[in-house]
Order: C-alpha cells, then structure tokens, then sequence
C-alpha cells in the first residue's frame, strides 16, 4: 500500500516562521510550498525546493490570495480572471526556483478559502486549474475525492490524487464536518493514528455518525499550522510504515 | 540595418499606470516588463505578453528590488544571494504567463539601481545573470557596451547585445554622463533624431567632448517613464525606418 | 448659500499619480486623503496636508481597506474588529503628519466599498465610525443623506454633513442609481453644471425618473480618479461661485 | 535604585510572531511597539498597547523602514526627508490605537539599522528625531549614553534616557562591541545577572578589556527576537528586584 503524505509548506515571510519546515520536510512526501502571495519568498521557496529535492519530496505551489497580512484565508471578490494570472504568476514563480535547484514542480492546488469562494463563483478555482493545465498539461492536482473540483480538474484533462484530512472528522457523504460543530477537529494522536490505519486497511474513514465511509484517496494531508504538526506528520508516517505500507510521493500515485 | 528599439514597460500596479503602454508597445520591438517587484503585477504583465505576443516585440523580464514605494530606485543592501533567488522568482513569474499567453520570455535583464549597487558589490548582478543562465541558457542580456557587467553574461555563455539610450549623452570612454552634470540628459526631438541617425550611419555617437566614439551596440532604449516617451519611441522608429533601416526585435539580432 | 466641494486625494503611490491632486486642490474646499492602505503613502500625505493647509482646504482621512493591489475597492471579508484598528491606525498617522505640518485632521471617511460591504455587515461602518469617534469626538463624517451611516454617527455624537455627489444620478428615494444601470454616471459638465445650479437653488436633484427630489446635503462630491476630474471641480465651483454661493469647507458647515 | 526593563515587541504581522509577546510583556516596565513597517499591524499594535495600559508599562513607538521582507533591518538609501514623513506615519498610528485603548504614547525610538544608517549620513536620526518632537515635545527617547544621538535630541529640547543592552559586551569607549568579535553576544543567564547586578550598585559595566567604564544608564534594552529573550528579561527582573531596584517605566525616569 502506497500513500502520499502531504502538507503545506514554507508558510513564513522574512523573518517569519509558522512552524519547523525542515523536520515537516523529513517526515512528509509531497510538499505544497506557498509562493509570495499569502506567504513564503524567493528565500524560503528556493530553500524548500533544495530540501525537496535532497529527500525526494514531490514539490507543488500552493497558490494564495494576494493578502500578507490575512495569511489568504479572507475570502475576497478578486475578479476571478484576475486571480487565474495571479496564480499563473505563483507557479512559475516556484516553477523557475525549482529549476535553478535541478527540480521540478509536479502538482499544484490552492489555498483552502478558494474551497469557500468557489462554492458561490466556481470560476475562481475552474481558472486556476486552467492555468495550471495552460503551464503545464502534466501537473497533478491533489484534491477532495468527490470533489466538484476533482470532477472539474479531471475533465479538463488534469491528473488528480484523492486526499484526506489527517485531522478533521467527516460527514457521511464524504464532506467534512464543519469547524463549527463539535468533533470537527481531531488532535488525538492515538485517534489519528488509528484513522490513518483504518485508511491504509481498508480505504474508509468513519464518519462522525459512525458510519464507514469509503474515500477513494491516496494521500493524507498535515495542516503545517496546527500546533503539532511536526508530531501528527510522525505519527502518520510511523503508522504508514509499521502498518507495511510505504510513505510515497504524488508523483508515483498517478496513473 | 537592422537595430531593436527597447523599452522598460508595464511599469505600473493594480489602479496605477506609468505611460501609455499600448501606444509605446506598438512602437517598439523588445520589451523588459516589470515583473511585481518595483512595478508591474500579474494582470499587467498579461496584457504586456498578450501585446507582445501579438506584435512580434521580444519580450523580457525587467527584474527589479522587492520596493513598491520606492519603485526599485532606492539602493538597498539586500544580501546578494537572496536577490538572486528574487531574481528567479521574478523571471519564472512572467515566463509561466508568456507560456499560457502562448509566448515566450527571450532576454532579461535589471532594473538600473542594480548598476550601481554592483559597483561596490559586482555578486548583485553576477549571481543575477547567473540565475538568468540556470533558468534559461538562450536567454539574451542586453548591456551597456564594454560594460564589465556585458563581459561577466558573455563569460558565463550567455548571449549579449549592446544598448545604447536614446535620451542620454556620453562620455569620451562610453559611460553615461552623469545625471549631475549639465547635458547628461537629451530631450529634444530633433537631437535624438539626429543621434540615432548618425548611430545607424556608422555606429558612432557624439559624445559630450565633440569627439566621435564608436559603440558596439545593435539596441537603443526608451525609457518609459520619461516624459513624452511614446515621442521619442515614436521619433526613433520615424528615424530608422527613413534611413532604410529596420527596427528588429533581440531576438533577430543576436548571432 | 455655502456648500463644499469635497474630493477623494492623494490616491498615488510611490511613483505613481492618479490625478492632479495640486490642481484639484485649489478648487475644493475639503480633502478626502487616502492614508496608505488603498493608496497613499506617507510622502504625498504629508504633501496633501500641507496642500490643505496653504488653501485652507478642511482635511480629511479617507480610511480604506489594506489591499493596495485591488485600490481597496475588492470587498473583502476581514474582521469588522479588525478593520476598526486598521481604520485608527490609518486615521492616527494622517493627524500625526498634519499636526507636524502645523494642520489638523477635521473629518474622516471610508472608502466606498465599505457601503457595500455594511449593507451585509452593519458592523463594518460602525466600527469604524467608533474608532472615528474614540479617537476624536469633533470629527465630522460627511455621508449620504439619509442613508443608515448617517443616522448611526448622529446616534454616536458625531456630526455629519450630507453629501452628494456630482457626478452620479439618483433614483426617486434618494440613493443612487445603480452603475448597471444606463444613466448612472454623469459626464457631461453642463449638465453637472445645470444639476449643480438646481441644487444651489432649492436643495433638489432631479431623479433618473425626471421627479425633483430634496437631499439634506451641504456638500458635493468629485472623485478624483475620474476622467476629467480636475474639469468637473472647475464646473462646480464656478456654478457656485456664479450662482453667489460660497465655496466652504466642511468645518464651517456644521452647526 | 529604579531602572526600566526595555524591549522591542509586537514584531508579528498578520498570522506571525516573533516571540511571546504577553510572557514579555509581564516582566518590563517600558515597550517599543512595531508599526507596520519593518513589522506589526494595527491588530498586534492594539494588543500591544492594551497589554502596556493593563500592566503599567509605558508605550513606545519602535519605527523601522517599509521594508516587511527584511525586517526594517536592510540598510537603504531612502530619502531622510522621506524617512522622516514614514516616522510621523508610523508614530501616529500607534498613538491613534494608544488613545482608544485609553492609553498613551510616551516614547519613540528608532530600529537599529537607522544608528549604521546614520553614521554616513546623520540626517536619517536627526530629521526622524525633528519627527517625535514636531508630534510631541514631550516625548521620551531612549538611546545610547554618550552617542551622538542622544546628544542631538536633547539639543533639540527632547528628554532622553540611557539605555544599555544586557546581552552584548561594550568597548572601552562605551561603544557596543562589532558582532563580528568573539564575546560581542552575551547569552548566558549567569553572566546577565552578574552585569545587571554590577550595572545596579555602582553604574559600572566592566568592557570586554576587563576595565570598568561607568555609562549613564537607567534602562536595560531586551532584545524581544533573541532565542530566550522572555528568560533574559525574568533574569533582569529578578536581578533587580532581590537587588532592591525597582523596575520602572521611563516616564517616571526622566527629570
């Protein structure tokens, strides 16, 4: 059993950090680095696809609103054709670092809030992942399975790899709880390690109603934000490979 | 004759405009567009490429320092290392929106505050060019002539081509005149008519002694935020095409 | 009959202009100065105020959103209680500039897409006229006569002065017709000039519907940022000066 | 003996921070609040000041260049006369924040870049200086006993205090040892307090060449980036008080 684990990457600016990019680095196989817009610069982005390469972690953008100061997760109305271009700027961006460091960017995907304004102005991620396809035809774009996006991003001819939460809680059909309602968050690590298991076993999550679910994904995703999540992205991974399977990029994942 | 009329364009941001860059596009036949640094943001440089794109003007990246407010004029002591990895950054973001415009990124070069800046410390625009090279190896630097920054791209296997300006006058040795002293800058038609026509005569200038010097140079620059820009573009093209000469991208010019 | 003539200014950046702000200032009789979130920085602040100063022009914050790339004009959801510290901060570093240059901040408002934004979310508007009000209780908020906005800063104490704008047409109930809509904006300058003289006269606009409607208004607005903008305060102030009005600032205009 | 713990704080901006900006908070009597430019925001600078009035500890502004990519921290060569209009800028928003929270700006200082900056070129201190007293005579400048600074503010009618730093070692002439010596950075905790107690008996600080110089201090500067700095600071604090000092805000000591 092969399966990806991913996670958001390289969130700082200038003299910030949000979290230990390096140890997340050495624990995950695919990396979403963030690119200028809500976080990350050239510095970090260049020293990011240097780590990627030495440990053989699958480099993505991971394409943001235009908002420092909000960290992109404001919902705006960006004119969305505004916000393709922008997200073209973004990929190439890292796509030219990556080259200078002998690497290359594979997948690509966008920042959470883009879930959130899509669900009223589809064309906000339909756009993007036309540019990502415009750019590069073979770039894979992880996702939510099921998705309306995943649906979108397949026709258009794009590969995609299902992905899950690590550590948040599911509806029976597949969406996750909200963050409002209790149990939409799990920071347990006994119960993500046994989520993940579960996964690895069988492909279902239990939902929070204790139903089985089967999800059809390949990769699991670590908030690099949450506090912890250098000891979650472990966890998982120590899970992965006691459980006989093996921690694998993206890039491997896609038919 | 062929000879490229070159001009710093797209140099403005979100709401703000610096010139008429449609009309100087029309005029001219390579362009260095602001790539979100000191000027220039993604919907811009797409409109830029899709111009470019449209009218055979080559098109290149004009990297400048990470200063919106000063407008990348302000010299700063950026660790050289890093404005390298700003430099990449900068040139990969316009050449993933010339790639989906269709278009391609052929030269590249710096905004003027780096001549300066090198001076003291050569690595800024060394490891400039040298991030130039590991992205693009065609890529094409137009320099001064018998600048020590032309003699660093030529050493490096990077393809060069002298640019002379239309607006400023010169020393005796080939340096620019400085802005401080009475002359250093030409805003008369008639003279830079004159000037461009002796140049595509016999490849000299007049420098500010009276005396003839010869200058190795097959481009000749507008700056786009002179005022009465798009006249002296528009002067110049005037100019060589009387004179049975042909205005002729970069790309056409280097061997 | 006294009446102001009000403008949004200042609205550069760095390099960049958007109007002749000097020309316009010499002929209204209060300033709306943009404070360096949606545009403005601290060099043309300072340059505004002591503008205002020189002529007497009343002084006003024009409070915006922290989105240089979008002019604060993109709707954004950031937090009401955060945009009413970002409101302060704005309103504090223009009275610090003003108190230096020997001036004084008199009024204060919000760049118009916050209108929008309040009709969702009251709290935006009102928070931000809080922090108006805590920050000084003598500051006047022109706005829209009638409108909420007004009725909430009369209810906290502060004074208003009803403002209308000069280049837009109104439906019968006194708000504005919607730029969807054909007939919205008014370019013509004799018209503007007609429309100004009725309103002089009897305090009435003619409505898109061809009723004379009355507006509780002292005050006449002209956005910079449009074409012809320079044009149309010269249009409106002589209008008034003609009609034997009595070009004055806000400040005087509040009992 | 009363003496004022001092520290940079609320270096954050939007989703960072720099260190535990309340740990610190509860152990010094006087603050430097980040403005906006090199780092903070209008949210971190009202949690700053509303921390400061809960607690007793005297506000400050801590002005730094626009530069969020470099921390303030990147020497360049912007215009004093500019940098002057950005100090007032920055020194107002605080104050605006200050006075809705019900409390008040009382110091004003630069960041550290400004004292190399100045060397070259004294306008960049001297003209920010002319800034806090244009907004505020009575504001308190903190600074280096005996530098040059300290000299000109109080010229120019400015009360100071003297300040030294707990973490780096002195020349004889007073001056701080060059980073680029050994023992220029003192990090053990041990040593902190043996100097802090000395510094408190006799107003001696023995230089790095094991001579005593005496230096006319009553403030101890904690730099908040520094890895251990809230421990550094409960060093001082516990230094001073079973010393029998008394940690004071610097409005209650200057004359």
């Amino acid at each position: 059993m092969k399966i990806d684990i991913n996670s958001d990457i390289g969130e700082g600016f200038g003299r910030w950090r949000l979290c230990d990019d390096a140890a997340l680095m050495a624990l995950i196989s695919s990396a979403n680095v963030a690119c200028g817009f809500h976080a990350g610069d050239a510095v970090i982005m260049t020293d990011m696809a240097a780590q990627a390469r030495a440990r053989g972690v699958a480099l993505g953008a991971h394409v943001g609103l235009p908002d420092l100061l909000g960290f992109g997760r404001v919902p705006m109305k960006i004119d969305p054709h505004d916000m393709r271009k922008h997200a073209l700027y973004q990929l190439g961006a890292l796509s030219a670092i990556a080259k200078a460091e002998g690497y290359k960017v594979t997948h690509a995907g966008t920042h959470g809030v883009f879930g959130m304004m899509s669900r009223e102005t589809p064309e906000y991620l339909q756009l993007i992942f036309d540019a990502f396809k415009a750019y590069d035809p073979d770039i894979i774009v992880p996702g939510e399975p099921g998705s309306p996006w995943q649906a979108y991003a397949r026709k258009i001819g794009l590969r995609t790899v299902g992905r899950i939460y690590a550590d948040r809680a599911y509806e029976e059909d597949g969406s996750l709880v909200s963050r409002k309602k209790q149990g939409a968050v799990i920071n347990d690590l006994d119960q993500i390690a046994a989520r993940a298991s579960q996964f690895l076993n069988d492909g279902t999550v239990t939902a929070i109603t204790g139903k089985r679910i089967k999800l059809d994904a390949k990769s699991i995703l670590v908030h690099s934000d949450t506090p912890g999540s250098v000891e979650i992205a472990k966890t998982l991974r120590d899970t992965i490979e006691r459980g006989g399977g093996q921690v694998t990029p993206l890039t491997e994942l896609v038919e």
